[in-house]
């Protein structure tokens, strides 16, 4: 076993909203979050477990988004991993985060390895991927920003490319870790096929680092952004198991990414390059790519029927039936509220569609059907005019704040566990297939006393049923 | 006004499941009932207001199965017009329909002109339709049955052709009533080519004949067809505003089409040549060919977004988001329990698609969501493990059947208008914003006494929520 300090302190970001994989990722609930590419786990868990090796890893943090912190929460009791939680009170970009890793990691120990991991990374083998960190981490011991390489398997115009330049130790040769020739934007796909026969590797967005040598470049290159990131850190506050960074200094940071600021000029950049299977799975094309298909090429997942149907994914996150004739190359996805039909060579252009939904203020375009809370989840099933119908989902010892409306009424039906309602002044246990009334302006709480999850339904009756007619008087997550 | 004799007695027929438009069409709501062209009126409702001209047309007549019964009341209610009502037992092909026609026509007068008219296709111009209906009139009652054969627009593969012969008066001509030459299979699309230059017609499936001539031509070359009709007309039976054919009889009818049984081998088959557009909107392909397209060539319907894509049919009947990317040429339709994504070239195939989720016993093959009754209509919104949610829309004056459930209760919310409830001895009011609840075995029923629609949530909880745990002991729908 290394000593303490010889570990590797994983940084996961776990920021970005993955609007290309919409309508199963969403700002609500973005793809590193979605049990997309394994229905077991989401990319976050399974970057989770990736570092999950005591030899090699200290406890990792992770870097999200405020909004997502009960999501973080909630996916890492779910593997029974812990981390540490540091908020961002907005995206920032990539720079913001990666001062943020290296002055929390230099806490522990100004020379501490950090290693910065994006959260939505498909990666083959764990294993292979493990011993480059090693490896990588080698080379950042003595004073390199490291990134891992990945040889190129088609000539992608979607990656950024590394041209490789000298040997950084003698023992791998061009196998082994190398100074950065230079970084290259995204080419076209003639200017791939001259980066790859020339040897260039794709840029991972992996960085390792000793926490002093990335606080000294950020100093150098982009004072601003330490400087802003130092002050958010300083002035942090702790709430429940979270550090959340400070608003008002967080913001003062420009919103640039670590490649722009540091990477591409910096002299320390180093790559290793690594041929493990990697995806960043950035669009359905992608993910489709990654997944096992059929004897025809097709990747079908859920309550799926497909005829004459070829090299195309259709992934059903639905109850009902998906059905496909007769086509080839496209992408099927359907949810609750939201479906979409693309061409996989053109699944790159969801992004657009979701600035037009948004434009159109499609409230689909951004928020799920199914809402994550801290004490569960709600989904409507049912709307009318003067009436909606919600499931709601309470975990074990889950608390809703202290709430009234001012225009609904609502009827909540148990139909599994117990729940505990507290309407006015009584405190009432109402259990599977009984009712309770909430009269209009009553105030009222929705508890789960109990061992294993409460569900019920809510029917709401009144002039207006929006999520903004809630009074919260009491509230045990601080909202 | 002619004399009530003169008048043309129609007959529409409105059997057959459509389901090559699945899945806005299945069994229990076939494409002659729903609103897929026109989002006004079905096509039945179509078909029966081109019928409704006093001077031209006796009332008139709808055959239907058993199974259609209450849709097909529902639909004339909606658009005001009275019709008889002829319930087929099962399905025994297009022979046996029109054998009932004659017979129930000769009813009146033995001469009387029958028109068979399919309540599933689209015309465009309802005045041409009803001159070409006079003109081939006049020839019927010179003893000739009558086709309506529609100028071919296309070499279309997948309709019959009519191969003209002499012309059967002086005045028309080649565009006036013709013998028929010859009736011809679908051709494939050189054989239809061929077909067109040699000027033959589509087979549109409309015949006007005088009742006798009709039953004498069956007498000669389908006596058991007449026979069965006979009989199962002669023993029918009157049930609320519905003639039920016996099923005894009706059962010994031999499965077989006019064409095959009559039209082919009789002396007397004419036909007239007609321009107006036509449809059998057999297809999505062809729903799309005759709506009303944008400059894209789309027809969207519903709430639709797409982006880069041309020449495509988007039919949504939900209330979330369909959104399509990059696509040419295809039919994507959502509905609340089905989805189908096909190319346009292929919709054909859906009718195979249909059969295989026969096959694997997926209930969306062919009932839908919302379940139509002749009290109203209900639609699942939830299920789970042990409970099942519903939303009941009762017309004013529905009375659901007084019934009991061995393995569930019920809990009711009324959202909108008024319910009277009987729950074992008590009968009681139920309103807006109320609740009452159905313990296990109770016997209960719900009526509409108001005189606006009453909607109401159903949580269903117990060990099993299936349809057919029900004990009917009475219902005003003799079901």
């Amino acid at each position: 076993m290394r000593k303490s300090s010889a570990l590797i302190h994983p940084v996961i970001l776990c920021g970005g909203a993955g609007t290309r994989l919409w309508p199963a990722s969403r700002e609500c609930m973005p793809k590193q979050f979605a049990r997309l590419v394994d229905l077991e786990q989401s990319t976050f868990q399974a970057t989770m477990r990736r570092v999950a090796e005591p030899g090699l890893f200290a406890r990792p943090t992770v870097i999200a988004a405020a909004e997502s912190r009960f999501i973080v929460a909630e996916q890492l009791a779910q593997i029974g991993l812990p981390a540490d939680i540091v908020l961002e009170p907005q995206g920032r970009d990539s720079a913001a985060a990666v001062a943020v890793a290296a002055l929390h990691g230099a806490r522990t120990d100004p020379e501490a390895i950090v290693l910065i991991l994006a959260a939505d990374h498909v990666i083959g083998d764990a294993e292979a991927f493990r011993r480059a960190v090693a490896t990588a981490a080698a080379a950042a011991r003595t004073g390199s920003i490291m990134t891992l390489g990945i040889e190129p398997t088609r000539p992608a115009a979607d990656y950024g490319y590394i041209r490789r330049g000298a040997a950084l130790s003698d023992d791998g040769g061009s196998r082994g870790p190398c100074a950065v020739e230079r970084f290259v934007e995204k080419p076209d796909r003639a200017g791939a096929e001259r980066l790859i026969a020339e040897g260039a590797l794709w840029n991972s967005g992996y960085f390792l680092f000793r926490a002093d040598t990335m606080l000294a470049e950020l100093e150098t290159f982009a004072p601003d952004v330490l400087a802003g990131a130092r002050a958010a850190l300083e002035a942090a506050t702790t709430d429940l198991d979270f550090v959340r960074l400070d608003a008002a200094a967080f913001e003062t940071i420009p919103k640039i990414s670590i490649d722009y600021a540091v990477m591409e000029r910096t002299g320390c950049a180093g790559v290793l390059p690594v041929s493990f299977a990697w995806s960043d799975v950035g669009t359905w094309d992608a993910v489709w790519s990654v997944l096992e298909r059929d004897g025809d090429g097709n990747a079908l997942r859920g309550r799926v029927e497909v005829i004459g149907t070829r090299n195309s994914l259709v992934h059903s996150e639905v109850e009902g039936l998906t059905t496909v004739v007769g086509l080839e190359d496209v992408v099927v996805v359907t949810t609750p509220d939201a479906v979409l039909v693309a061409s996989k060579a053109q699944s790159g252009r969801v992004k657009e569609l979701v600035g037009r939904l948004r434009a159109k203020a499609h409230p689909e375009a951004d928020t799920h059907r199914r809402m994550y809370r801290p004490w569960g989840w709600y989904q409507r099933i049912d709307i009318g005019e003067r009436f909606q119908v919600k499931r709601i989902m309470v975990t074990p010892g889950g608390r809703l704040s202290l709430q009234k409306h001012f225009h609904r009424a609502e009827h909540w039906v148990v139909v599994k566990g117990t729940a505990e309602v507290t309407l006015n002044e009584r405190v009432a246990l109402v259990h599977e297939n009984e009712a309770i009334y909430l009269p209009i302006g009553s105030m009222h709480r929705l508890t789960n006393p109990g061992k294993i999850p409460l569900e019920l339904i809510e029917v709401q009756v009144g002039s207006y049923t929006g999520e903004d007619d809630i009074i919260r008087v009491e509230d045990i997550y601080g909202r």
